[in-house]
């Protein structure tokens, strides 16, 4: 409301506040913002040859780009995530006891202070106590145990209600993964303070407390919608983002390059680990003096025969993440349906105590899913002292004829006692997850599915090398696996499916594959893992063809359009237009000969966000398309500051005011509001044609012409309805616009 | 010509052969093309519910994409690349001598069979006998030293004269680099034979001579211009493709990621013998016995003071690409329109005489550019002969006070005879490959660019690295460069250096810092890197905006919208389309009315290569369009197949035939023919949004309405002549449509 006197007239360059904006819940038209920053820019740098200051803001209006991407990059990249990290690293150590030396160690730096504790003794340090030894003053025997059990719990209860109660006090929008409104809002709808600072600090917050409640959650997907807000509020530094939602929503792509880029971070973490256990073995340390470096390559680690197995895995992630997305979508949809959404903070508490009751007796569901996984991925060496490496040890040496003390050995007891573990943590897992993604905490995916599919490949890794060890001679391995020889690794089998369930659930194969290829550099791994994540994606599209994000997207009725999503059917855009055959003609404004009273009386007996203007009711001849908000606040305005303008005011989108009456009211020009070069398609046009222009060209509207009359309109809406109604699903599903 | 009977119709489905192709030198419709593929998806779709060979079929047809791109991977990238390489590395060769053993052997493998010679003398293997010891039985003293030169220049000449012999006279396509061609084919222009079989095989033959005679050229740019050619022959073996321009291109597309992947598969590989260097002297392997493996990192291998040389590296690189864009397109267009260009073989001849006359000498210039760069990037070790390493060797080890054997030291006799060979290496490079490029053989630019760029910044590590042996007291080098410490990398300012100057060249800035990002995985080289190739496009940039592809392109006058190009006017549709103001009004047929004879009058006497058909000439409502292609086939395939169709007959475009009188001649139907959904924008449209739409929905041309008459038609040459009116170029040299 600035007070620039009565008698200003709209003026295009320099607009009424709140004409250009949108409402929430919106989709924004991409073209028109892309024009407005270009308009901008060419200002600016028009200014810049008049003097040095207009030079030095078109110099930094250049450079402000690279200095908000730098600024997102240290605030989300580095802080934050690491925050996150060391917060939930400290807290998840809480939950089984504290540290004396000071109580914000966790267990890891509270017993690196002590020296004489070796890497082995690591877990038994003085100055760590378990719950029982602090309250009980034992450690052992089964009223410690219970100690711990029941402390386990409590603090797990703790967290979970902190987290949900946060979240719903403070930012509804803090909950789930993001991802789907966050793919929505990058394509150009609208959803105020879903990326705004709240969001951004409850997020950080509750997302350390659920991860270290222990529910089978992950951080990745929670850590892109925190990186996203964190580029939206920094855009608030620089007038050129502030100002321009499609140039905000270009930062924010950026950021989501954190989409991608924590899924690498993830799989390289892990591949290290992998890579240093088949180094190990290769470079043979303790053998032949050579010089090491040059032998850093590995010997045939995967033998043809082997794809069986990982196209099996491939099998079991593609229907596990059909299977996974069928149930998550059902129970959401009940969730959303029933009594039971509205007793969020109960369902949260009910299933943190189902899973810390479940998690606790059984090691591999307790550690954290991230530990899990970095042991399933890791070999085993002679050294290794945990239960999934408890091989028979080889009697004698001689026995086996080489010298190649990693050679593949018969399991012993402690590895039949993890691999009963494993199976109940697999079963334990595919269900508990189901439940856990969606409630009102923040909560990823990918570190649950790369769980499942992990545990899964361990399981068949050590069933193959079993197989191998005690049928060596038969048809399948005579020739490759020799007895003493180190043929199969049970860490690869977990990779294979780890990927395969990731790929099942999100369907993001190719960025998988790519990931994978840039981690090996050549094709070592590249054709189990393209083996296993292909068939998984074919068995799961076979299934339903959407991946979890997409399922969620329409779930929720967002307006998105699926990018990749061929448009199969042969309508024409004359069968999806509004007004269909029989309704009521489209509501239009003529360029001139309204008055302001019968434009008010038009715009306000629709619901319709915008209007076409054609040059009269009979040619239908189109000249251009105005907002309805823009239209409402113009009008409201110029009812207030502008001398004259009645109900009985002719409104006049034409460039010259035609000649009135002397006595007749001042006319009101909107030409200014009006969208001058609305985008049209004839009625012929095919619908996947015009899907494909909806797509590249980020448009809200279309309007459809016949032989060079106007004839109706097509809305993002129209087009999601249609769609829905092809593929036999509920049209109404489609909520906004 | 299909034998279906002289009355048959005009059937969209099944058109006449001819309709719906495009001329050579034309820009194809990508809407139209892939709104065909749907239609043809759709069909194969609907029939494979009828029957299991339907089904099976298409089964197939979903999968050829698959097979294709296999085939396409196999045949360019391991058998062609990998035989490319090994003939180029033979007949390089070859050029010095000769193996007694076998000829076929190259000088490497010549000498791997004699099993004494250790490594280091591996030049001087016995079986491996110069031209020199060949012919003149001696290896020493000026005389066998001038055999051998004489020697290298004739097989040069003879190399580069086949090289240009074969190219005129089997495939003049295969010169050059192809790289700009196929961005242009891939943005939809289509030149007849660029990708056929005669330029694959002649491409392939001629790039090895090319390459082998010793010019300064590299093979990387040529080797992605050959996969496209498989990618294109492959096309034919599926119906899918044969009959999709469209979709051709997309397979195209897939094979042109080998345009991003050899230059990857190139650093990856130079930057082996960098972390090779790094690792060898961080692992300390002859002190203490540590167990290896887990010491595999740098220390600090770059310093913050660091950075100014660096960035002195980035300059260097834009302005030499700048400079060399500048020089190189000014010798092209020197040699397109002077006689020069009538003697290409002389041409390449010449140059190829002087490249070797300058080059033998230099043992820098001698060698390949490949080698070139990878001997630059290597570390010296202490072992190492090469004249590069020739540091003074510390007299007593106690001196310096440690231990590291690979410290900072002076620089001796062999580095300063280097040093000069360099920098006249340097210049000469500089120099030839300006008039290299463009020459009449297939040359790639990879290679010479990295060549200059790693001598510059080898030259330029040297240099700091003996400053700060004299002066590591000095402010800047006190504190991280004492005396004894290994603190400044030559190989890895030759790294920083080529990679300034493939930027300043390709400006290909994001493409080299994620295959940085990729190769190191880190923070370690990522901002050097960055640092240099950000300079240096921004140096490039205020000197030129165009990369040497896109300025050649333009040289060409092919029709390519450059994707990141911004366009920066303010000008509107009606500015740039035809008719301009006070031309002729535009050509338009009727949609009823017009006689065949009058059509063909209206048609042949204009040169344009459709027509939009409107209402009628009063209204000029649209109603569709029309290519002058395929108007021409449809009436003389009228007239020779339908009965009484004569100059008099009525061409009707409308749906269901207009009332005639009944002794007029049948009206010829050409609705079949008619594109009814052409794309239209209003005259108010800004041009920036219009070459928008341009680029992202790949249109060829646009028609222009005014409140809802057509007014005139915008096509892609209109476009790119706008453009270059607007940058003060000549707007006839976009020559094709």
């Amino acid at each position: 409301m600035n007070g620039s006197g009565p008698t200003r007239l709209v003026d295009p360059l320099d607009p009424l506040p709140g004409v250009g904006t949108y409402e929430d819940f919106n989709t924004i038209d991409w073209v028109r913002e892309k024009s407005k920053d270009r308009d901008r820019h060419r200002e600016i740098t028009n200014k810049s040859r008049e003097s040095t200051m207009a030079l030095l803001h078109s110099v930094s209006d250049a450079f402000s780009g690279w200095l908000l991407m730098l600024l997102v990059g240290l605030m989300a990249g580095s802080a934050l995530a690491g925050g996150i990290d060391i917060a939930a690293h400290w807290m998840t150590d809480l939950k089984e006891g504290v540290c004396l030396i000071g109580f914000w160690f966790n267990h890891e730096h509270c017993c690196w202070t002590s020296n004489e504790t070796t890497f082995q003794e690591r877990d038994q340090c003085p100055q760590w106590q378990s719950w029982a030894e602090l309250i009980a003053g034992t450690s052992k025997g089964p009223f410690a145990y219970i100690v711990n059990y029941l402390m386990y719990i409590f603090w797990a209860l703790l967290f979970a209600f902190l987290a949900v109660t946060l979240v719903r006090s403070f930012a509804p929008y803090a909950c789930g993964s993001g991802i789907p409104e966050i793919k929505t809002i990058l394509s150009g709808f609208i959803i105020r303070g879903y990326l705004g600072k709240w969001t951004l600090i409850i997020k950080t917050i509750t997302l350390v407390l659920a991860v270290s409640s222990g529910l089978s959650l992950g951080k990745e997907g929670p850590l892109v919608h925190v990186a996203c807000c964190c580029a939206n509020i920094l855009c608030h530094l620089f007038t050129k983002y502030r100002k321009n939602e499609a140039k905000r929503r270009e930062v924010r792509s950026s950021a989501t390059v954190s989409y991608y880029f924590p899924l690498k971070t993830l799989w390289r973490s892990f591949f290290a680990a992998l890579v240093a256990a088949f180094t190990l073995r290769s470079i043979n340390p303790f053998g032949n003096s050579r010089l090491v470096l040059f032998y850093v390559e590995f010997h045939a680690p995967w033998h043809l025969v082997e794809l069986a197995p990982f196209i099996l895995l491939g099998i079991f992630g593609g229907l596990w993440g059909a299977l996974f997305i069928k149930a998550n979508i059902a129970w959401c949809r009940t969730r959303k349906t029933t009594r039971l959404g509205h007793y969020p903070v109960i369902e949260v508490l009910v299933v943190t105590a189902v899973t810390a009751l479940l998690a606790f007796p059984n090691s591999y569901t307790r550690m954290s899913g991230a530990e899990l996984i970095s042991e399933l991925f890791n070999d085993c060496s002679l050294l290794d002292s945990s239960q999934l490496c408890g091989y028979k040890q080889p009697v004698n040496t001689s026995e086996a004829g080489v010298d190649n003390s990693l050679a593949d050995r018969p399991a012993g007891q402690g590895l039949y006692t993890a691999l009963w573990q494993l199976a109940l943590a697999l079963i334990f897992k595919m269900l508990i997850t189901v439940i856990t993604f969606g409630m009102k905490v923040p909560s990823g995916l990918f570190i649950p599915s790369m769980a499942v599919g992990a545990i899964a490949g361990r399981l068949l890794g050590v069933g193959m090398e079993q197989l191998a060890y005690y049928n060596h001679d038969s048809l399948i391995f005579r020739g490759w696996c020799s007895p003493g020889a180190d043929c199969i690794t049970p860490g690869l089998y977990a990779m294979v499916g780890a990927a395969a369930c990731l790929g099942g659930v999100t369907r993001m194969t190719v960025s998988l594959v790519v990931i994978m290829f840039e981690l090996t550099g050549g094709l070592e791994y590249i054709v189990p893992l393209m083996a296993a994540t292909m068939t998984s994606k074919w068995v799961a599209d076979a299934l339903g063809r959407e991946g979890i994000y997409e399922a969620h997207i329409r779930l929720n009725g967002y307006p998105f359009l699926e990018p990749k999503e061929e448009f199969e059917h042969s309508s024409l855009a004359v069968d999806v237009m509004r007004p269909r055959r029989g309704d009521p003609a489209l509501a239009v404004l003529t360029q001139d000969g309204m008055t302001v009273g019968e434009v008010e009386t038009l715009v306000e007996s629709t619901h319709y966000s915008g209007f076409p203007v054609v040059v009269s009711q009979e040619s239908q001849r189109l000249v251009g398309f105005v907002l309805r908000r823009d239209v409402l606040i113009s009008i409201d305005n110029a009812r207030k500051r502008q001398d004259g303008i009645v109900s009985a005011s002719q409104v006049v989108f034409t460039e010259h005011t035609p000649a009135q009456p002397p006595e007749a009211p001042p006319p009101l020009r909107l030409r200014g509001i009006m969208d001058l070069s609305p985008f049209t398609v004839t009625d012929h046009t095919p619908m996947d044609i015009t899907v494909d222009i909806f797509r590249k060209l980020g448009l809200r509207q279309c309007l459809v012409t016949h032989n060079g009359r106007l004839l109706g309109i097509i809305t993002k809406k129209d087009i999601l309805k249609h769609m829905a109604q092809m593929a036999n699903r509920d049209p109404d599903s489609i909520l906004f616009n």
